[in-house]
């Protein structure tokens, strides 16, 4: 026997109803209880029922002290992108790397518009002060500019970032850190400094495309340890990975990860640090997102739980001020020699000016005020993009919760062709990564990557909503 | 029954024993032939076959128009680098890199005054003219300055290498090049553009050190193919070595190599790029000294032989200018592309101040005049080198006599240990690489490799008469 709906189940549907047509918006609020209980002539407990059971179903957010809003990401849930822990271990792989396509593909990034596919801040967001110490750091070196700063680099920028790196937990000393080109090229060193061909290491999945590649030139092949959105790489995955294939190393982003903004909570940094301490094997932990978060405090890296130097973290400035002043660094704890051995060799110096520049950035405390501004930006940022998506996409379509960094991982349905999408986009000069290039054990085909570095205005907005636009367009062709 | 000595002889004899004493020092005028016969009361012809027999025993030179001179390296012939054409093919090889002992020994690159082992230029000798260049990028970029210039690099500054190179004989057009931050990373991804871990590379030998650590880094083996001084690499012996070994890829340095000075004549590079080509083998041609030539023509790159996209040319400015500045470039011909693809993913974007501040100094033409100054520099600081050797090492050292470049390939004789010496010297702060890390097939212990790219004065005068003094106390202890 069907009984028929309870009150405060009408009153739900009639708030369901007017955000399915569009007249409530992502992010609008609801008509307040006391209001809506006098409109609909019920007690204003039966609105707060219907409240609950829409917030229980995503369709609404409460905001203590304010009342009940449209869900931004409407009825979006994260993507599912963790498959059970029951999972099998995965095999291990190698993920083959297409230079070729790759290059013929390099003409997207000339475009100066990247939008959604420009993985760096706009130059025009960061400060004039930092203008002013590239400006002093040439007056400084006078002829210097042209000469070497031997490996480890600059002192001066070491004591810096030891200082900066202080406020985020961790106990360093300027002598912990070698300066280098760039993140990558940290990377890179970390991983010549102790890992041959043919060696295997754990990755998170789905995992930064430049580590992967890395590794395939290298001759090194991967075991794809699944992500969680709400713990980051699968511990208990990897454990079982650690104990049947020999590997050596182990990668992840526990801040913030690119592509898929998955973080790990403290708790599982430690586990993860003891869990390859006890076994040494290296964690080479990219935190270049760390600085970015919305949270009221900035995420501890891994390295903060390390207490026998098996993590070796690596990071720069270039997603904070700008790639093309690119200065990175390394903690590579135990591995310290050797990386610092590999980058007088067959590596570029770094230049004295830009290490000078950013240790007159530092100094003034100038980097500090100008993350708070990267911080705001990229929350405001990534607000509209998840507000956009909830309009204008397919209604089925999924967005992660980044809690920082510049990544939005997107799902959408099934039905929606993602290569096709991307070419389509690609054709009108729009840059989307679609998801099947983060792995080759788990299937991201109904994935994207976004990113959310670039200031929001009109052209941001409408570029997103095209790509929304012509993913709807599928939906329609097939129906 | 023994003969007296001829008149000429005596004579020969007396001029001998005033070199032996230093009282004739290398590069000092001997008497004129007429004022000598009168001196001596011998017929003039009497003193000019004296000192032919001196000049084909390598003690004097005879300049035309100008009279016999002490030989700069006195008795002193090129070391044989050469082992004869006889000899088999060498087998491959892997050179291990000990990543942990580079690291350890970077502490000496952190001294200022390398001198000896300084292979750049010093900041000092560069204009002023390049600062200003800077200075007038840094203000035509504006916020750009923080930019990324997509591979492959600031336009402007590949249409004025092109230009550079037209003079070189060299018929390339700005599309040809793509920017890096190095030679050394052009050499590396020209090699991950084709190469993977397990393939083999024949080197010219003695070898680059910075590119046999890449390849070890990267598991690829390398067949050593000798050199000659003459000739540069024997052709004959890497024919025998294509038709033997699986040959991936060559490596040479055509022009002035590091660490042994040599350059193959014109048609031997022609000779080596149709060899290759013909077998469709890359030739990866490092001419970061090219610029630098002593003759009266800069010498053609082999590049300029290849009509097939064969040859990938790897430089930079970094000899010219300064490390602190780094941006180099690679011709990669076929593989331009792949080596695009790469340069996007696990490298580090360039910086575009650095590719500006070089696009207005090449457009000046300051850079051609920067450079008229360099190999003057270079020249003169080479003639020093070779008259401070000949006066302070042991007698029967043998140098090699460089046309260009900044290396200088010495051979000691078999009673000195060169790894004690470099011991010796090191503990003093002098920075000189021993022969024996340049190969592992061939045996290059009895050879030092001395960088003369600081403007020689008393200092580094002082400095190499150091190391010829150890030298030389090694052999008195012996004895």
């Amino acid at each position: 026997m069907k009984t028929s709906p309870k009150l405060y189940e009408q009153v739900a549907e009639k708030i369901k109803t007017q955000i399915d047509r569009g007249i409530l918006g992502p992010g609008q609020k609801v008509p307040s209880v006391r209001r809506f209980s006098r409109q609909l002539a019920v007690s204003p407990f039966t609105v707060v029922q219907a409240y609950w059971v829409l917030e229980n179903k995503g369709l609404l957010q409460s905001r203590p002290g304010s009342g009940f809003y449209v869900a931004i990401q409407g009825p979006l849930e994260p993507p599912e992108i963790q498959p059970k822990a029951s999972l099998p271990v995965p095999p291990f792989q190698r993920m083959p790397f297409d230079k070729k396509v790759m290059g013929e593909v390099v003409h997207y990034f000339s475009d100066k518009n990247l939008l959604l596919g420009c993985p760096f801040p706009d130059p025009r967001s960061v400060p004039a002060s930092f203008g002013k110490c590239l400006d002093r750091a040439r007056r400084q070196l006078g002829p210097a500019v042209l000469g070497f700063n031997a490996p480890p680099g600059l002192k001066e920028l070491r004591v810096q970032l030891a200082r900066h790196y202080f406020h985020s937990g961790l106990d360093l000393r300027a002598e912990d850190f070698f300066l280098t080109t760039g993140a990558m090229e940290a990377m890179h060193l970390s991983v010549l400094s102790f890992l041959n061909p043919g060696d295997t290491v754990a990755v998170e999945s789905p995992c930064f495309i430049g580590f992967r590649t890395l590794l395939d030139c290298m001759g090194i092949k991967v075991v794809d340890i699944p992500t969680d959105h709400r713990y980051g790489m699968d511990l208990g995955l990897l454990k079982k990975a650690l104990g049947r294939h020999k590997v050596k190393a182990c990668y992840a982003m526990p801040n913030f990860s690119n592509p898929s903004g998955c973080s790990m909570p403290d708790e599982n940094k430690k586990a993860l640090v003891e869990m390859l301490t006890e076994r040494e094997v290296p964690l080479i932990e990219n935190d270049i997102y760390g600085d970015i978060y919305f949270g009221k405090a900035r995420p501890k890296p891994a390295k903060a739980f390390d207490k026998e130097g098996w993590v070796m973290l690596c990071s720069s400035f270039s997603k904070t001020v700008g790639m093309g002043v690119s200065v990175g660094w390394a903690v590579p704890g135990r591995r310290f020699t050797e990386c610092i051995g590999l980058k007088v060799l067959p590596f570029t110096p770094s230049a004295p000016l830009l290490e000078k520049a950013f240790a007159n950035f530092l100094a003034l405390g100038a980097y500090e005020r100008h993350l708070r501004q990267v911080r705001k930006m990229c929350e405001d940022n990534l607000r509209h993009y998840q507000e956009t998506i909830a309009t204008f996409f397919p209604q089925e379509t999924r967005t992660a919760r980044p809690q920082g960094g510049l990544s939005l991982w997107v799902e959408l349905p099934r039905k929606v062709n993602i290569l096709r999408l991307c070419q389509e986009t690609a054709k009108l000069g729009i840059n989307v990564n679609a998801g099947g290039v983060f792995s080759v054990t788990f299937d991201y085909s109904q994935c994207l990557q976004l990113y959310f570095a670039v200031p929001w205005d009109e052209k941001v907005q409408k570029t997103l909503k095209t790509v929304g636009e012509l993913a709807k367009k599928q939906l329609v062709e097939k129906h």
